[in-house]
């Protein structure tokens, strides 16, 4: 029996799961690979609360320095979060040449570049299948299974506050607001809620994948973010009325050479596999050149789902130290050019759900038309719909594909026509081509 | 850059589409990887035939055996398929200490212990990600990502001919025959097609899937196996109506230290996302003690995508040949136990969806209710739908939980009913609880 020590900084909820893991399944796992996972030492301010495991008091310690700097861990598990303590813990533990895991997206969003550069020029690994898909092997399965592919897309359902926040406004057709009410009072959303319903979370996690799929680190700046704050109930109805249903979606993708990465509430047709992933799940829907279309679903989050994310990359990193197999493919796969070139936001071509007040006369169509057609904007269907008091109808149109800078002009102007009433709505339609 | 230098035994679809990929991507796998593979050999009885791909005709050899003596080949791809020479030259290469990467469900359903065992006392390897879901890294997703999961319970959608039928049939509401018929002639069907529509195929890769799973070999006759021959339409159209559809599904799951493997038409719950897998598409539902629920979907099938799988292995078989590591967990795995316990297919507890023919007089159902209340098997909803010509009306059941050997007593004693009409027909329900 081989034996791997580890060390665990922070002790919180992910960090319990993946004692809880260990405890439940270690001597399976040991069965299965051959190795002995210990857990040597776990490092968190406070180590006083209850966790909800047993564990030997003696592990715990208020001092990370001292597991990083100690001589018999092998692997230095990182589950503190944010990203200035865990950011200078990651890089002392690679530079003390730890193989380093971490659950921890926004420290590689913001961060990975420094990280994945650290680790190499150390001759070590770093491994973080936990920070993309809680407890779901996307980013194994891209790294691994699907290494010998060109990734031509890649579509992602990658907060599962936000997922379960739109199912509940698509099943009980309640507000936004309310829901997001109430799935903070049950434990669903944070307070603040900002980096799951900004689209922020997701941001972080679309850098990853996209870094990974096309070879570099890539800045937040790349990425454009649209959250789901404030998305009307209206939208909801009305997308479901087409057949679509509306999920807060990461596209990425390569078109000529240009790489997009963007984040924002999105259309999907109701009978697409990834439409149907509800409540808080996730999914990741990968297009490769070679092996086509697959997709990877389950729990995105949670103590246990990303502990088990976790725990299989501890058993990787530990089989490398073990094998002494140097800088594994997590890191080669993310520094194989220093940067990519990417599809300015403008220039993104998209189908678009729109939908429109018009003042109820002759005519108010007909100018809005216009303008759609001076932005060479052409209609795949228009629905006008009863009008409301006052005097204004909505009207409801998808687009064919058009640039997004032509439709913002368009919007513009439509703002501007006089038989326009309240802000028209705009969002990306996607049909998975 | 680190090289590997592999043999391919069989150049028929698949082979070509390992060349293929290799052609496309093999600049991008090194970047990613920095390993280079070098297709050294190529084996085939024919070296004649044209495979859409451009290979210099020198690889090219009939004699397999130079291949797996050659010892400049670090891995040997075992492609050629079937039970007899493949097994001998895979046997052959584990002894002569190469690593094996092959795509052959049979070859390990009918042979697996052997080749585990001869691959673990000669310190080598054998991959086989493209034995199970074509291109879908679930065996990589199990046994590396998952590795810290008691496996629960596996549902595989596995053999894409026959979701091709089921979904087709589902849409056109054709008969069975016909469909096939008209399969084969597209080329989604085999002439003969026993192994896909009889089950066979299926139940290959569900055997593997429970080795993985569960610790031990698990030989075929631990399956319990039932296809999709001569299902008939009136069921696909009875399930929509109940809002199920109809799935060839593989069943894979432990209870109480006792495991069931079975392969059967299964009506699953049109909201379940293994019920959205449609056309020729694979899925594999895996539930783990830690991570909950999961999913993975792609291509089953086909030269390319299965060529991504086996390219995903040959990375790993080479690295695993670089670092020296030994023989490894897709090995390990298979061979924790001698044997498992098996759960008799006659105490499966299960639902049921049952098509009585009977004849329409007062009293018929009565006598049928009485036979099921004698077996301990309640009904959670029944239909008695207009009845046909000659006075025989169909009765639409749906259990509850009910044990085979119970259901199967009682279909024995209705069709001895003088109501009763054309043979009962009985069908698995699955609500994945």
């Amino acid at each position: 029996m081989q034996e791997i020590r580890i060390g665990i900084l922070g002790f919180g909820t992910v960090g319990a799961g993946v004692v809880e893991g260990f405890q439940r399944n270690g001597k399976l796992i040991e069965q299965r690979t051959g190795i002995r996972v210990t857990i040597a030492r776990i490092a968190d301010l406070d180590i006083e609360s209850d966790r909800g495991v047993t564990i030997d008091q003696s592990l715990l310690t208020t001092d990370a320095q001292s597991v990083i700097n100690d001589p018999e861990i092998d692997v230095v598990v990182e589950l503190i979060g944010g990203t200035t303590i865990a950011r200078d813990l990651v890089l002392s533990s690679l530079k003390n040449r730890k193989q380093v895991v971490t659950a921890n997206k926004a420290l590689l969003a913001e961060h990975g570049e420094e990280i994945y550069r650290t680790a190499q020029s150390n001759g070590v690994g770093i491994y973080y299948e936990a920070a993309v898909g809680g407890g779901i092997p996307v980013l194994r399965s891209q790294r691994a299974g699907l290494i010998g592919n060109r990734i031509e897309s890649i579509y992602g359902i990658l907060n599962g506050t936000c997922n379960y926040i739109l199912t509940r406004m698509e099943h009980e057709h309640l507000p936004f607001d309310d829901i997001l009410a109430d799935a903070q009072r049950l434990g669903y959303a944070e307070t603040p809620p900002d980096l799951d319903i900004d689209g922020i979370d997701t941001a972080h996690k679309a850098v990853i994948l996209a870094s990974m799929a096309y070879g570099a680190p890539v800045p937040m700046g790349a990425c454009t973010i649209h959250g789901i704050r404030g998305l009307s109930n209206q939208e909801i109805v009305n997308a479901e009325g087409l057949d679509y249903r509306i999920k807060l979606l990461a596209i990425i993708r390569e078109i000529d050479g240009q790489v997009e990465i963007s984040v924002e509430p999105t259309l999907i047709p109701k009978e697409h596999m990834i439409a149907s992933v509800s409540d808080s799940f996730n999914a990741v829907f990968v297009r490769g050149d070679i092996v086509d279309d697959t997709m990877y679903y389950g729990r995105g989050a949670g103590s246990l789902p990303t502990g088990s994310a976790v725990i299989g990359d501890i058993l990787e990193a530990g089989s490398d130290r073990l094998n002494g197999s140097g800088v594994p493919v997590s890191v080669t796969m993310m520094l194989q050019k220093d940067t990519l070139q990417y599809l300015p936001s403008e220039k993104i071509i998209k189908r678009y759900y729109l939908r429109l007040s018009l003042f109820d006369q002759p005519g108010s169509l007909a100018q809005v038309m216009k303008v759609m057609g001076n932005h060479q904007i052409s209609m795949a269907s228009v629905v006008q719909n009863e009008r409301f008091k006052g005097g204004y109808a909505p009207v409801i149109m998808l687009t064919h594909k058009a640039r997004e800078a032509d439709l913002k002009a368009a919007i513009e102007e439509i703002r501007e026509l006089e038989v326009s009433g309240a802000e028209p709505v705009a969002l990306r339609i996607e049909d998975f081509e």
